[in-house]
């Protein structure tokens, strides 16, 4: 499987296309941050995002889009910009109806280095030896946009079983509410009967 | 001029197209709420809105669109998509090269009703009678979308001629800094040269 992860921002939006292989084996196929001028108009700033993710979904068609889930916690104004960059994604990835996978940073980082707290050089470090890069990609957005793409590779096949196990759960669990309700309504139906002899 | 108002969020978004005439004169051409299933994928959801704005685009041709600025002091869940929302909202204006204003809550408050801190009551009351409507716009989405659009009507040619202003006066300002680094650089000269002949 082919994966564009993409770590949203508006000044460097980090892109990276990753293959899936064997058990744990990825290789990368494409790696870049896409920049946009910090004076620039908003509006005009999210639609070069928008026209370069649209690019590379043309150039390395992946099959599915990988974006760092944002929270407001930090920045506020940074934030605001980040939330607008997911979102324009997210339609690019929609209009051609490929799924859109949301992974929040401590996802990503416990998925590459083993811990949801690992610093930005670590992360870097891991993705490297993971892909078996020449050199550590550079900047960290980089780095990032490789680590979402790797973990969605590695959580997708348990996100999927576990999503079909709850599916299978909520069935059963339907199933049994079913059967006390049909016990009940017989119950009352008894009731009902007993009422009417006496 | 013609002016998309839009009130960006993914379980409503207002969409009002209104047109200025002479003075504060204001007319209604169109309004309504783009719905988007809560149960939906959010690419998919954004998606929704921006065909529905596109549409928009198309059948009105409005000259420039206006869109509320989202703040996140609010339900942070919440803000997270009402700006996912207005971001792709820009990149629909971006694209076809029209011109985007952001406008705060407050701002288009104060313009149609005289207070930045109205209730959605007075906004609703007030647009119904500035654009002499035969109903209330409802839900209150469909109000603040073509309260935006007065807003930016009313706010416009005063926001042009103040930008026009500073420009003037930051123009000024450098001039007259260059004229002073001129007159220090002659300074420095004359004394150089004085060093010289001594």
């Amino acid at each position: 499987m082919r994966v564009l992860g993409v770590d949203p921002g508006l000044t460097r939006c980090g892109l990276g296309v990753v293959d899936g292989g064997l058990g744990r084996s990825v290789s990368c196929v494409a790696v870049d941050v896409v920049r946009t001028p910090v004076d620039a108009a908003l509006p005009r700033r999210l639609l070069q995002v928008s026209e370069a993710v649209d690019a590379w979904l043309d150039t390395h068609t992946p099959e599915v889009v990988a974006i760092e889930r944002v929270f407001s916690q930090h920045n506020v104004r940074t934030v605001m910009g980040t939330a607008q960059v997911s979102g324009v994604v997210a339609v690019c990835a929609a209009r051609r109806n490929l799924p859109v996978a949301f992974h929040t940073p401590s996802e990503v980082k416990a998925a590459v280095t083993g811990s949801g707290r690992a610093d930005k050089a670590q992360v870097t470090t891991m993705v490297t030896r993971l892909l078996r890069l020449a050199k550590a990609p550079s900047p960290a957005d980089a780095a990032d946009a490789l680590a979402l793409a790797i973990c969605h590779l590695w959580r997708e096949p348990m996100r999927a079983r576990l999503a079909e196990a709850e599916a299978k759960a909520a069935e059963l669990a339907r199933t049994h509410r079913a059967r006390l309700a049909e016990a009940a309504a017989r119950r009352r139906d008894d009731r009902t009967g007993t009422g009417l002899t006496s």
